[in-house]
């Protein structure tokens, strides 16, 4: 990714730009085959610091972890106040906070930065997320604008200043999470349209690249097409019948629900999506599982096109779950971390560039345009109506796959979260009626402020009591 | 909890007991309150260390964090190789790691122990789960074995050594874990028959009662009937209708989920469980949301009898995913750590004196002791043919759920879950293909070894490749 970012760099106007890697093999391989970039390659850290004008801005794209480490503190070396340090790579936003805070007193700014959009994204214009100081931004705003993609909208880079040192990271993360749930969404859809109604790969290539043209389009569902249409040339099959069902996994999903659970935010569809893939890679577990019993009855669907409505329906619903569980998760983030994200902003650049780029992402920026303080995505009144117009479709594939025995743990998951938030009265009343029994953790009332303990190992009354910290 | 420890181990025959807390006020409460118990205060740290007989022997019970740091510090400052300082808390498992490697040096023996049972538990007999070296649980072991709780059906305490270093806290961690999945499964129960039936929640305490002589036994089903049949002295209402609907949590249920996370390890359900809590806490978006609209059709269920016996057999299917989750847990941990985890014995600990004591344990110490080396507790011929028996009405509750708009999360998780386990094929192959279109993730193939990329953006042949490593 970091040598298509450096190619798209070099072919926006007024740009120079020097290229530098451990291995200068690799370095002049890169040079020599992109003539029309007019890199400069640097051979050592010092040649390659030297041939920067100042202020030096330098953009690291390296695996995340002690790599990182390593780069930048040869450049803090070299670099003087002023210069700017980009760390382009999925770091863990934790430690953009720690390297941030570690280099400012050197004057030098250091900006975390996401960059999202893949090998193609990186080279014909990502998505860009970076944080860092206000200040930095004025040098390096510029410079990524020039880069980013464009909304097809308005035309609008895909880049904005998302807040101060590690905010840039942290919207990343969530990003990626969102991109989680997203694919194990379409992936499900997949799985009900096949498993119920017998329709090959490339059939249902026909209806992703149908969903393409409506209220779903996006980048995500137009590859799917494209992966469900491609065949094996090798044995003439669907390659998705091919290719083995284990899903790979890069951590920042995982991290979107560690810090989640940190931040208090049920995060519940990120999380199915990622336990999701490892459950697929639990070899052991599902080779031991095979002849587990699943419903007496074959998963036939009467109604081919009615269901694959319903589905599509379901896909919709879900999927505004998972962006409003996100941005919850944005919201939460940025009040622990003293962050003044614009959410609107967020949901703007994310529209071109990015996996999760989609049309709908319009909505989700007008939403928090028109509610800048909307206390969740759901409730804005066009996601509110579109779940409203889906929700019949959307439990009945729930209830479908349940009892056809198809995993839909995002569907489901969402579905729940979603009948959750709008419950009148949840049962965890009676849960923490469970851990007052148990542990004296105290409870609330419905009709009266303060913190109360049932004697539960006593008379049963009632005592008026602080709240436990035990 | 500390005090009635302290009296727990005070009962027993040949213990004296030396007691310390920072207020020498509250120590003093603690021995005048309890005569018979022929505590020993101390009113320093030198005092309580030197009142101790060798090798010496101290249970630190404080909040989990910073303040047992301090304590430790003190003790150790005080204590001679060979002594033993005991960490009763909840701590975090790699605070429990670090402080032993910490310590190792001077000799000491420092143990993390998981305890549970709630403050009844810790004076009548808890369930122990101590981690440290082989060698201190020889003087600790029968210390802890006098106090514990003992299994009704053979009569042994409720402790072993369950690994080196934080072994214990890492156990005592999935343990509350799964507690937190059995009891929002008991919630999404009560919620069902209750929304479902129109039930009281007198009338539910009875069903509970009733599921409580049978293979659900337990102590959480047992509390839970007694929580139900609480009325509120002053409104004269079920106290359940009085709570508020908001739990809380203490952050071990989290611990669990983000632990398997770096694991791997899809504990869908115990996730679900604690973003269960989060979301019933979660205030502003919940008073934003209780206009979200709902299915059309009101929930009644016609044949009252036959809808109860489909709840109770859908949570026991539930709980042994749950359970089957956990223990997938300490398993990957006991690899991850180098833990010598005996499973079989982690099951039969936790009969008796812990929160989530059940019968079904024995089953799982059986199925254990059958096959040390299960791949998963689901399937082992016994829990096989318990969901096999209950997946009908399993299905059909969370069918009735997502139709009925009633939130089972954890009911919906974990059969989603179990029927991803037995798939033959999983949609985790489309999965793969969207992220080696996107990313150049690569995949492996099924009918050959090897990693492959196809070229998206070029002729959409396939190469064979290494593995991407961004």
């Amino acid at each position: 990714m970091g040598s298509n970012l450096a190619r798209n760099l070099a072919s926006r106007e007024g740009n120079t730009v020097a290229v530098f890697n451990r291995s200068y093999e690799r370095t002049q391989l890169l040079v020599g085959e992109h003539p029309e970039a007019g890199f400069v390659p640097g051979e050592s850290y010092d040649a390659f610091v030297a041939s920067l004008s100042k202020p030096r801005t330098a953009i690291i794209m390296v695996q995340a972890g002690a790599g990182t480490d390593a780069v930048i503190g040869e450049l803090v070396k070299r670099f003087e106040p002023g210069d700017i340090i980009v760390d382009g790579g999925n770091a863990n936003f934790h430690d953009t906070i720690r390297r941030e805070a570690e280099i400012k007193p050197t004057g030098i700014h250091f900006v975390g930065t996401g960059i999202s959009g893949g090998e193609e994204g990186a080279l014909n214009g990502p998505s860009i997320m970076p944080g860092g100081t206000a200040e930095s931004y004025e040098t390096l705003g510029p410079i990524l604008e020039s880069i980013a993609a464009r909304a097809p909208e308005d035309g609008a880079p895909c880049v904005t200043h998302v807040g101060t040192d590690g905010a840039g990271h942290f919207v990343k993360m969530v990003h990626n999470g969102i991109e989680y749930a997203d694919m194990q969404l379409i992936a499900e859809a997949y799985d009900l349209i096949r498993s119920g109604t017998g329709k090959s790969p490339a059939e249902i290539a026909d209806i992703f690249a149908e969903w393409n043209t409506g209220e779903l389009e996006s980048y995500l569902i137009e590859i799917t097409a494209e992966v469900l249409r491609q065949v094996d040339a090798e044995t003439g099959k669907p390659l998705v019948d091919v290719i083995l069902d284990e899903a790979g996994a890069k951590g920042t999903g995982a991290w979107t629900v560690q810090n989640a659970l940190d931040l208090g935010v049920p995060v519940s569809g990120i999380a199915e999506a990622v336990f999701a893939r490892s459950l697929s890679s639990s070899r052991a577990q599902r080779d031991a599982a095979t002849d587990l019993p699943g419903p007496d009855e074959t998963f036939v669907v009467d109604d081919v096109d009615a269901f694959v409505e319903d589905v599509r329906q379901a896909l919709y619903a879900s999927k505004i779950i998972a962006y409003s569980q996100g941005f919850d998760e944005i919201i939460a983030g940025a009040a622990q971390f003293g962050w003044d994200i614009k959410k609107g902003d967020i949901a703007r650049i994310w529209r071109a560039g990015c996996i999760i780029r989609a049309r709908f992402l319009n909505r989700i920026a007008d939403a928090y345009a028109e509610h800048p303080d909307l206390a969740a995505l759901v409730v804005a009144p066009y996601f509110r109506d579109a779940v409203a117009g889906a929700q019949a479709s959307w439990r009945k594939v729930v209830a479908v796959a349940a009892q056809a025995g198809i995993p839909t743990p995002a569907f489901s998951s969402s579905l729940a979260y979603y009948d959750g938030l709008r419950a009148k009265r949840l049962p965890a009343a009676l849960v923490q009626g469970q851990r007052d029994f148990f542990g004296a953790h105290t409870y609330k009332r419905v009709d009266k402020p303060g913190v109360f303990h049932t004697l539960w190992s006593g008379d049963h009354t009632e005592i008026e009591t602080v709240p436990s910290s035990h």
